[in-house]
């Protein structure tokens, strides 16, 4: 096989997309947990409330995605969102699910070793990307379950992707 | 290249160790952060206090990579383990860095792809084994960064490693 890494890789593109979007699932799951005025307005410490969390999480995602397959390195931007109330970022959540499902399709396996500048600002190999988008939806995730408990609230189990 | 994975994968076994490595140097620092007596007793709405979250991740980490090597479904114990300050865990924390070091060379790539029953309890892929590792000390780290941010202390950088 001919690739433009050196050697042997452990996880297909199918399986990351997989991983991902079973991780996109528990967030949602989480979402879907907050009363609606909890969603829009708690917070612990003056940190970031659920939707605003919520607002980071789709404004890498789907738009990430979309800037890897056409090598655009446009700023990072959560300015074209207008979303006013839980079910319109559920909404907006599954959209973007699906905005991720076809922009995956698009991305050949060279892609994921070939450096690019997300955002104008993260020089890295797109699969580190990728990553990254992965660990911060868990990071702020698991934020998300501190205040769902601070508001005595069972989250979702968290190995049920 | 005979492998048992059946497609081109994106993730090198090497890669993969270096970004497991790079989310424990954060959470180590993360660790750090805390005073002794908030490590060892902080906690919000009756979660677990930091100690006791890096108690679990300790049980994992190191130990699981080492029944993954040897084939080994041990249950799951945090029976071992006798830290009682941060200095304990921060030492120890130091020590499974190199566990997991060592034994990562002892895992092949075909091991990646196949199955095993981590802890009695997990059937996957060692692979999937691993990404949970890390995603579960991603998860609980992100609720650390609520505690600190509670105690009025600013958290590490996310985005450094």
């Amino acid at each position: 096989m001919s690739t433009s890494v050196a050697e042997t890789q452990v996880i297909s593109p199918k399986n990351l997309l997989k991983h991902w979007q079973g991780h996109r699932a528990l967030t949602r799951r989480t979402i879907e947990k907050f009363p609606e005025k909890d969603f829009l307005e708690f917070s612990i410490a003056g940190m970031r409330t659920p939707a605003q969390l919520a607002t980071e999480l789709l404004s890498i995602g789907g738009p990430a995605l979309k800037a890897i397959v056409a090598r655009n390195s446009q700023p990072y931007s959560e300015a074209g969102l207008t979303l006013a109330s839980k079910a319109d970022y559920l909404k907006k959540w599954d959209e973007e699910t699906e905005t991720i499902n076809e922009f995956w399709q698009q991305l050949t396996v060279d892609d994921f070793g070939q450096m690019f500048n997300l955002f104008g600002q993260y020089e890295f190999p797109i699969v580190e990307n990728i990553l990254y988008f992965i660990d911060n939806e868990i990071h702020h995730r698991g934020q998300m379950y501190v205040y769902l408990r601070a508001l005595n609230i069972e989250p979702p189990f968290f190995w049920e992707r």
